[in-house]
């Protein structure tokens, strides 16, 4: 056994921890209090393996994919949770993402390190049909919640039908089959009165 | 699109929700609160893929491991957590456990309910490769959260290193490096008085 390999790992392990504390934009749906980005991950990553079925793209690797959302959001334990449609926070996301890209991956053995690494990366860029499927499972969660609390982050923030069009069309980068069913589930919450037009 | 399909999947999808409220007997690394369930398969789900190196066991497929813990705990929706060492509660767990399974992958088109339900009964069986490992990195991460809060789930319940070593002795079963890992940390809890002899 390489015991400093191990304990390198095990160190990972108990930093995961600090992902419990970084609160998202998005509440829970009874509504009690916001999500977190573990509980955030854990979703994303079973629905993946849930819908895989509808992948536009043939032979998506779901292992990866689900690798790849399980440490997606990893990063905001230092860099915190950017909301969306914060256009003044989303600026400088991405240099404060890689300062804790380098510290947390760097933790892990070094070929684990870059292995990470390198699939947060893949993620990041949404070029990979593996990337592609995660985006779209990452901004599906949210759209679902929303809907199922009345549109209440999107009251809240005063979001219009259009940034939500906007900022969810990587779900049809993803899957064009649960592309049609968010159209339908906005266009709906617009007629409900969760969202504005 | 079989919209009654999809419409299943995603009334799943809400159920899944529901997990982030059912709180375990560990207390996260910093003691704020104790960890949820959701939270917790997000860990093990992690860790596993982290920790593949170390299984005992050949081929063991990582993707049935994946899917297999994140959905581990499902039925404690409807069943509560069950404390490890509570054995009163222990006595009717599988009851309330296989009545809760009915209800939650019932949701589910019966092809995929069906498979969820046989996936979580392999892990409850602990048979094989893959449910022999993943109850291995079920067991190893409420260990590594006592240690790290100088015992502090073991000490309120005032459990003893001989019943640790018992009911962690599945992490046994899955890999003979990190069973040697957890017998060294057992030993280091009792000498810096973490937990009783």
């Amino acid at each position: 056994m390489n015991e400093k390999r191990l304990q390198s790992q095990i160190d990972f392990i108990v930093e995961l921890d600090k992902l419990k504390h970084i609160f998202r934009q998005t509440p829970l749906i009874n509504d009690s209090r916001y999500e977190n980005d573990a509980e955030h991950s854990w979703h994303v990553a079973l629905m993946a393996l849930l819908l895989s079925e509808y992948a536009d793209a043939e032979d998506v690797n779901l292992l990866r994919v689900a690798l790849m959302l399980l440490i997606h959001d990893l990063v905001e334990i230092d860099a915190g949770d950017t909301f969306v449609y914060d256009e003044e926070k989303n600026r400088d996301k991405s240099t404060r993402e890689n300062a804790a890209a380098q510290r947390i991956f760097s933790i892990l053995p070094p070929d684990q390190g870059r292995e990470f690494r390198s699939l947060w990366e893949e993620f990041e860029k949404r070029e990979s049909r593996e990337a592609k499927f995660a985006a779209g499972m990452d901004r599906l969660e949210p759209l679902l919640y929303n809907y199922n609390t009345k549109g209440s982050s999107w009251k809240e923030h005063g979001i219009k039908s259009s940034q939500v069009l906007e900022r969810n069309r990587h779900i049809g980068e993803a899957s064009s089959v649960l592309w049609e069913y968010v159209k339908n589930l906005i266009a709906d919450s617009v007629a409900k009165g969760y969202l504005t037009e």
